[in-house]
């Protein structure tokens, strides 16, 4: 009568390399452009702010890169993490499908966020960097980074959009508890703050504009570097010791899944999550289906265009081939802070464009109500972001009920709601608001671009 | 080079008995007396409000009682909890002592308090109990308490404190999440409420409030019963789970504590984790040195005397033999405030009378040094209760330094921070206060005391 049981890999047996998914895929990603020259970018034009080794990460074709020690006992903090059968949620669902879950909540930081940030730090320690930049929207990608700088000694700024860090003062803390610096962007540090101060004394910021000031400050000042919690390849790479484990513990479980579900922001969530088992679907001919769970309200993956397009508002960034819908373009102020982003990767673009995972939509208020099912039969309260993906869970578990199939559904917890209860508040209280885009608003952004297609 | 190793006990070897100190203490408690006869109170005055396998638990002699597997199977949710060895903190502090740690805060409420939630549930689930009431101050009990409500299917009524209801939001929020009903006491629902209110319609409430408001509702509706989160005999019992895993674990490293420490609020903290060391010292001959780190500024132990008082400030609850401040006491507003008790439970007392246990007091701005130290080195961030037994662990270590003794010490981290932000805000900005007790001011509310003396 074990029904909230952990299936726990014993330590020994964590995975000791990240699985790099472009050592598989059918169609490698198209490479990125340079912001002027709209050429492909090489090597040195990334290494004004990002260390060589995760530059070669990032274009790897090796298919297993193996983590460093310092690396390894660092995430021995909360890994393995624990993979969890949802009996209750079952019960309550009334399904004859199985519902499992990966839960990264168990971290310091509180979410999957640190399975990327340690090894970022870890690289810029080694080749002698003694500051990193970053920004943040909903702060847990900060608090990653604050974590992971502090326990191998580097200075760190987070741009924090002046929004939030007067919306969620308790994530800045928690920032400042681990030592970083945190300033509401836009700030008077940099020429791009000054510029937007100039023109809005009042302005509320965004991840863009604090993107912006983020890699300004790692390109002008001396032993300082930028680092990013998403989106790209290298960062992805670093999340899927969360499917490797979970491969392993599933099949200690006697189960295996037919589905597989992340939440989807910029990919590192849901490509943490699915690609270690788009591999076996790669190299050992299985069919599982990987399910990407985006917000309605940003539906970059379900409605977005496939091309080249810039990863951060002002257009500083490489052009990266991806589903987007347009760089300007400004999700409605969502409770999932973290899952606002316009675009996504270069890889979950590609594989979405040669049908080989899926995107699914989800309106915030059947997301919430997924996630208060979730915390009262399961006991686990989670993050807004994390709701997608039991949303997605839900959906796909009702679907097997419907047409009387026992599928097997594993989906990735991403982080515990902590430090957002206020959201809750807002779903108690029915203050939710929903956002239904319309088509005029969901292309207005994609028709001011003027970068080149992907095809 | 494992310098953040988890020592993990295997979910198979997780205790399956509770360890009940009663058996082998040299000493028995002095009984609790009727606040009314100020005679010995017997099970049916307890009936009213406690399901009877409780108070069968509260004064059994039996040395285990088995844990029901109902309650086993939702302690492995989070449990067995890791132990970890603080190999950065040793290094900080350039001890030879070594430090170990037991971390609660991996449980879903982010504290101790689910051990004996799920226990007080399940036994009130059993007996056909419908409703619970208890009263929160900080609110980890609260929300421990409505997390183990909803599991079994109990309806759950919160008292939390006026005071902490406005500052405190999100712990709020959390208990909604779990389906409890949470009110800002003193309510009107409760003569107790009503009365105080006519006194005083802006009353801030305080705990001994909250504690009248929530037995007066269980003794006066059908089906309800009331639960306490620390104090009582079983309270404390349940969670010796914490100290009989961390034998077992400190077996596995080689290591065994000459030192144990645990913070001291009402007990169930430093009782979880040190009764079951105090065993090896009752029947194994062993000589550990448990220690119960107390706020300087509600110095029961310390400072406070053994005598018989209530357990709250209207002194409605049964005179208990305990070290007291007497039940008036208002302790300075510190940021631990699972801390500001004005009593100690009755096994502790008895065990410090006999000398069997130490007390140290310790004052908020070195603990919150400690905790910071903590974080920054550790990377988890502590419950500022939690911090106080960091503070001793730093203390006994770096007397272990100053002495060249290679001592080996064990804390209990009872829980995260992450709803305690604010109180780091106030420690980083300078705005922790610390009050220094008088003597007058200590022994103001003792003398006011009428009630028997223990010896």
């Amino acid at each position: 009568m074990e029904t909230y049981k952990k299936i726990i890999l014993p330590e020994k047996e964590m995975p000791a390399s990240w699985y790099n998914i472009q050592a598989d895929m059918p169609n490698s990603c198209l490479p990125p452009l340079h912001p002027g020259t709209k050429k492909p970018i090489g090597p040195e034009d990334l290494s004004a702010i990002f260390p060589m080794e995760l530059i070669k990460q990032e274009v790897s074709k090796e298919r297993w890169i193996e983590i460093p020690e310092e690396v390894l006992d660092i995430y021995k903090i909360w890994r393995p993490s624990p993979v969890y059968r949802a009996h209750h949620l079952e019960k309550l669902l009334d399904t004859p499908a199985k519902i499992y879950y990966k839960y990264e909540g168990v971290s310091p930081a509180g979410s999957h966020k640190p399975n990327t940030a340690v090894p970022q730090a870890y690289y810029n320690m080694k080749e002698g960097i003694k500051r990193l930049t970053t920004e943040t929207g909903a702060g847990q990608w900060g608090s990653a980074l604050s974590f992971a700088c502090q326990l191998f000694g580097i200075e760190l700024e987070v741009y924090m959009v002046k929004v939030s860090y007067e919306q969620k003062p308790y994530r800045k803390l928690m920032m400042n508890t681990w030592g970083a610096k945190v300033f509401s962007s836009p700030t008077n540090k940099t020429q791009a703050g000054r510029k937007i101060l100039a023109g809005d004394p009042d302005s509320p910021g965004s991840l863009g504009i604090a993107i912006s000031e983020a890699v300004e400050r790692a390109a002008t000042i001396e032993g300082t570097n930028y680092s990013l919690g998403s989106v790209l390849n290298h960062v992805l790479m670093h999340q899927t010791i969360i499917g490797e484990e979970a491969i392993k513990q599933m099949q200690m479980t006697g189960d295996f899944p037919d589905i597989v579900i992340g939440c989807f922001g910029g990919g590192s969530n849901f490509g943490g999550i699915s690609f270690p088992f788009l591999r076996l679907n790669f190299t050992e001919g299985k069919n599982i289906r990987c399910i990407a769970a985006e917000p309605a309200s940003c539906p970059k993956l379900t409605k977005g265009d496939f091309r080249y397009d810039f990863g951060d508002t002002v257009g500083l960034t490489p052009l990266i081939p991806m589903y987007t819908l347009g760089h300007t373009f400004v999700p409605a102020p969502i409770h999932a802070g973290g899952l606002r982003y316009h675009g996504a990767g270069a890889i979950v673009s590609q594989l979405l464009k040669d049908k080989l995972i899926e995107a699914q939509a989800f309106h915030q208020l059947e997301c919430f109500d997924a996630g208060v099912k979730f915390a009262r039969t399961e006991g686990i309260i989670p993050a807004p972001e994390s709701t997608h993906a039991i949303a997605c869970a839900v959906k796909e578990a009702l679907k097997a009920k419907e047409e009387g199939t026992p599928k097997t559904i594993l989906f990735n917890l991403s982080g515990h709601g902590f430090f957002d209860m206020s959201s809750y508040e807002a779903y108690f209280s029915g203050n939710l608001v929903e956002h239904h885009l319309t088509e005029e608003e969901l292309h207005a952004d994609l028709k001011k671009l003027d970068t080149p297609l992907a095809v």
